[in-house]
C-alpha cells in the first residue's frame, strides 16, 4: 500500500485528511495508528431484522411460504419478546460492527428495544417499527399496530442523535390497504421514513393481481404511499412500468440478494432500476435467510450475480457495488449529510482494514474491496468520531454477555423446533 | 458448542475418535488444544491456477475473451517466468491454507515449481502441467508441449507423498485434436490426472461447433479422452446428450461458481449432473477472476446461485455443497482413501474452526459453515498430521517474504498495465 495518509476528527466529524506528511500540524487527543490499513466509509446495511439472528440457520434449503409460514412465523410468536428483541438485535450489531457496518436499515417489532440495543452499541441506525395485521410481538390486536408505532416514533424521535425511528409495513399481502395508508400518513405525519417489503415474490405478485386486480408497486402507487420517502425492500418482481414508477416517484429501493437466491425469490432487475436512476441500496435481509450480516460478502454477490444473470461481465462493475453499499445506502436512508462518504465535513463512520494479507496481495485497485475483501478484514471501525471496535473488539459493549444471552434463548428455540 | 471430542493422529492418519472422556488413555507426544472450536475435512480445492494471485484484481469487469486476450495472455507473457511461479503460488497456498483448504489442483505452466512450493508449504496437491497449442511460458516451442509435461511428469512422480503431477490441457479450442489425444495418451501411459478446460462458454461452443461440427464434450469422446481419469473443469454450455456422456463414461466435473458469474460465462448445470450421478467438484478458478481462493465463500456462492437459477430453495442443500467440497473433490482427484471425511484410517487433513463469533451464534446446524463460515474463521490447520497452520498463522514457510517477492513483481505488473 503506498500513500500514507491521516483523518482528524472533531465532535463526531472529519474535519481533515492529507498525507501524513502534513499530520505534524494536527494536536490530537488520541491518535489510533493504523499503519498499513486501509481506511473506508463504513458500510450501510439498507435492511435487516437484527433480531432475527436468533432464527439463524433454524429453517433453510426451504420455499420462502414455507419458511415464513412453518417456521419463522411459529418460531416468532413463541420467542419474540423485549429481551429477545433486545439481545438479539445487541448480538446483530456486533455482527455488522465486526464486519465494517456502521448504519443499519432495522425493521422489526419491539422496536424499541433494538433502538436501546444499537444505542447502547453505539451503531448508527434507523429503527423501523412493525405494522402487521395479524397479532404481533407487542401488539396483540392488529387493531393497535398505527396507535403503537406513533407511540414508538414519538419515545424514540429526539431521544438519540444516531438512532432513528421509522414504521415498517411488512407487506401489501400482509396489510390491508388502510393499513397501509394510515401507516404512510402517520410516517409523513412525524417525517419519519415508511418502509415496505414489496414484490418480493412471484407469489405475492399473483396475490395482489387477484386481490386488486394490479401489480404490488401499481398497488402502492395507487394507495399514495410512493414519494422519497418509502423505502421499497425486494422488487424483484418488477416489469418495466413497475421500475418507471419507482423512478417517478423517487421513491427508493434496497436489494438483497443474498436472500432473494436462498429463497428462491428471484433476481431483482437491479441493473434495469440503476439505468433508470432509482437509487439502490444493499441490504442483508434477516440473517434467518442468509445466514449472516456480511455486507462484503453481500457486495460480492450482487456484483457476481447480476453479472451472470444478465450475461455480461461489465454490469453492476464493483465501483457502483461499493457506492450502493455506502454513499445511495446513506443517501436512502436520509442519514445525515455527508454519511457514506469520506471527505471533510462527513461523519467520521469509517472502517481500517487489515491489509496484510495474501488475499489482499497484490492490490492493484479498490475493486478487491468487493471481490475479495471479507467482513473479517475489519480491524477498526469507528461511528460518528467513536471507535467502537479496536483490533476486532468491540469495546462499547460485553459481548460475551450478549452472546451468552443469546445461547440461552437459542436452547429453548432448539427444543421447540424438534 | 456441546460434545468435546478428540481426534487421535498417528504417522499422518486418525487413528482414533471419540468423546473427551475416553482421551485420556491416549498418550500424545503433542496436543492441539482447540477447546470451542469446530474440527471438520480440510476442503479440495477441484480447480486452481495458483500461479495467477499475481493478476488477482488486475482486470475486472470485463468479457472472457478480451480479459484473457487483451489482459490475461499478454501479462502471462511477460511476467511468468519459474521464480514468479513459485513465489506466486506460495502465496495462494498461504491463502488457500488460511482459509481451510487443505487439498488443491492446480494446473498451470513451469508447473515443476509450483510442486515445489506446494511441496514447501506442506500443502497436499495434484500439481499438472499446462500443454497448450501456443508457445508458452517454459514452452517456446508448442512443439514441445507432450515432451516438457512428460519430463516434468517423470520428475514429480516419486517424489513426494503429497504432490502428484497431472496434465492439464488448456482447452479444447486451444489445442489441437493431436496434442490432446497425445496428452491423453501420455496422462494414462503415466497413471496420472488429466484436466482440461471444457465448454467453458457460449463463444468456446460456437468455435467447436464451426471447426469440428460438434459440441466440446462430443469432441472429447470422440477424440477417445472421456474416461474416469479425466476431469473436465466448468461444463457450463452442456445439453442433456453432454451430461449423459460425462455420465456414461464417468468423466469428473469441476464447477467454478465465482469465476463463471463474474466474466458472465454461464451457470453450470450443477444440479443436472448432480442427478445423473456425476461427480462434481468445487474449485475457485484462478483469483485474476474471482477474486480470491476462499472454497467457504465458493460454496455459499455456489449453493445460492443454484437456487435461484433453479427457482428452487431445495436445489443442492447446504449438505451436498458441503460434499462437494470435501468429498467429491477428493474423490475426483483420486486423493488418498479417506481423504475429505473425518473417519478412523483417513489422512488427517483436518481444520478447525473459531466458532466463538458473533456470525456463528447461535449455531444450530451444520448448514451455517455453507451459508455463513468464511476462510478467516479458519483457526488451526492440519494436513497429513503436520500442523502447517496454527492460530491463523503459517508455521510451514516465511510468508512475509513470499508477500514481499510477489510485490515486487508486482510492481512490474503496475507499469506494465498502465
Amino acid at each position: 500500500m503506498s500513500n500514507p495518509g491521516f483523518v482528524a476528527v472533531l465532535e463526531g466529524s472529519i474535519v481533515s485528511m492529507g498525507d501524513m506528511g502534513e499530520a505534524s500540524e494536527i494536536k490530537a487527543d488520541r491518535i489510533l495508528d493504523a499503519a498499513g490499513g486501509l481506511l473506508m466509509p463504513g458500510q450501510v446495511n439498507s435492511h435487516c431484522h437484527a433480531a432475527m439472528s436468533l432464527f439463524r440457520g433454524l429453517a433453510d434449503d426451504l420455499p420462502l411460504m414455507s419458511w415464513l409460514n412453518d417456521h419463522v412465523f411459529p418460531a416468532e410468536a413463541r420467542f419474540v419478546s423485549e429481551e429477545m428483541v433486545y439481545w438479539c438485535t445487541k448480538l446483530a450489531a456486533a455482527e455488522m460492527l465486526l464486519s465494517g457496518t456502521t448504519s443499519v436499515a432495522d425493521s422489526y417489532f419491539y422496536e424499541g428495544q433494538a433502538a436501546q440495543a444499537f444505542h447502547d452499541s453505539g451503531m448508527r441506525a434507523v429503527a423501523a417499527q412493525g405494522v402487521i395485521d395479524f397479532p404481533a410481538p407487542g401488539v396483540p390486536d392488529a387493531a393497535d399496530n398505527i396507535s403503537a408505532a406513533k407511540e414508538y416514533i414519538e419515545r424514540w424521535q429526539e431521544k438519540d442523535s444516531l438512532v432513528r425511528p421509522a414504521i415498517f409495513c411488512h407487506s401489501p399481502y400482509t396489510c390491508s390497504p388502510e393499513t397501509i395508508k394510515k401507516a404512510k400518513q402517520l410516517a409523513m405525519d412525524k417525517d419519519v421514513l415508511f418502509f415496505i417489503h414489496l414484490a418480493e415474490t412471484k407469489t405475492e405478485t399473483e396475490v395482489l393481481l387477484e386481490r386488486y386486480g394490479k401489480s404490488p408497486v401499481q398497488h402502492l402507487l395507487d394507495l399514495g404511499v410512493l414519494d422519497a420517502q418509502t423505502v421499497c425492500v425486494h422488487c424483484v418482481w418488477l416489469d418495466q412500468e413497475d421500475i418507471n414508477i419507482l423512478a417517478e416517484t423517487e421513491a427508493k429501493v434496497v436489494t438483497c440478494p443474498e436472500s432473494n437466491m436462498k429463497l428462491a425469490s428471484g433476481i431483482a432487475p437491479v441493473p434495469a432500476m440503476v439505468e433508470k436512476g432509482i437509487c439502490v441500496g444493499l441490504g442483508t435481509d434477516g440473517c434467518a435467510s442468509n445466514n449472516d450480516l456480511d455486507l462484503f460478502g453481500e457486495m460480492d454477490m450482487l456484483a457476481k450475480l447480476h453479472k451472470v444473470a444478465g450475461m455480461d461481465p461489465t454490469i453492476l462493475p464493483a465501483s457502483k457495488v461499493m457506492k450502493m453499499a455506502t454513499v445511495e445506502g446513506a443517501d436512502l436512508l436520509t442519514l445525515p449529510n455527508g454519511c457514506g462518504r469520506l471527505q471533510v465535513g462527513s461523519p467520521a463512520d469509517c472502517i481500517i482494514l487489515n491489509m496484510d494479507q495474501p488475499h489482499f496481495t497484490p492490490f492493484y485497485n479498490p475493486n478487491l474491496l468487493v471481490y475479495a475483501a471479507r467482513g473479517a478484514d475489519v480491524e477498526h471501525v469507528i461511528i460518528n468520531g467513536r471507535v467502537v471496535v479496536e483490533g476486532r473488539k468491540i469495546v462499547t459493549f460485553d459481548l460475551q454477555e450478549a452472546q451468552k444471552r443469546v445461547l440461552e434463548l437459542a436452547e429453548s428455540v432448539k427444543k421447540f423446533a424438534k
